[in-house]
């Protein structure tokens, strides 16, 4: 019953943020967020952020050109969703905007992970924040948020 | 004489910004931009960045007491100076959090640092980005951008 509401209204749009120049060792968590996205309903507009040829695409746009493209997105997003384990100057910036935009935003980390107060600390009631110890309950907390918007 | 107007006129009040839980390894950089800072009569809010014994003094307190802290002080600063060669979350959501305060935010790097889009591509005017070779450069941008606020 859940799942048919999910697939019969419009598909939410989710702006996937995650470290780019901060160090891509956890893409293939992205990808795994990516994917559990899609499959929960969502429309991933920053699908960028879990392709493994980024840095090589990217080379080829300005840093106003990647700056535009992601504020675009973030513009026409229904929620951003970021991993926050490794430390990245760009989300930290796209969490702060998305607050701005007054747009649920879903933090999530592994429980090892030493995450920003700037995170950890933040009022916003907009703002959730969720550890996940592995792929299953990263997949259950992601259903849970996407069905929630 | 130029040094007269600075010392007659009440001190500009800077946030400095730097990685915290990102990652200490330039602290010794950040010691030596708060001593610039002063040194060009300014005077730093968040001298704490700038502390070997942060982590310490932090663990005291809570997640919302750093964050209420961080942003009362960025809240009576007059411009924000970022190191942003340590990619930190935290950094990025100060920049975005001082941006929206329009008032003049200065990101410094080393040259060989990966930058993140989201600071390299961002149009506001208010935002200045410089990268520094050592540390006499470094001091030199610092008492401009204290003597142009």
């Amino acid at each position: 019953m859940e799942k048919k509401k999910v697939t019969e209204r419009q598909s939410p749009k989710i702006f996937l943020s995650g470290s780019i120049r901060g160090g891509r060792q956890l893409l293939e968590t992205y990808r795994f967020m990516y994917a559990a996205l899609e499959e929960a309903g969502a429309e991933v507009l920053s699908w960028h952020v879990a392709d493994p040829d980024l840095e090589e695409n990217e080379s080829k746009m300005t840093e106003q050109d990647i700056y535009d493209r992601d504020m675009g997105l973030l513009a026409k997003s229904d929620a951003l969703i970021a991993e926050v384990t490794v430390p990245s100057t760009g989300v930290g910036y796209e969490i702060c905007r998305a607050l701005d935009r007054k747009i649920p935003v879903l933090c999530l980390h592994r429980p090892d992970a030493v995450v920003s107060a700037m995170v950890l600390g933040n009022p916003y009631p907009s703002l959730d924040i969720r550890a996940y110890s592995n792929e299953s309950v990263l997949n259950e907390i992601i259903i849970k948020f996407v069905r929630a918007l």
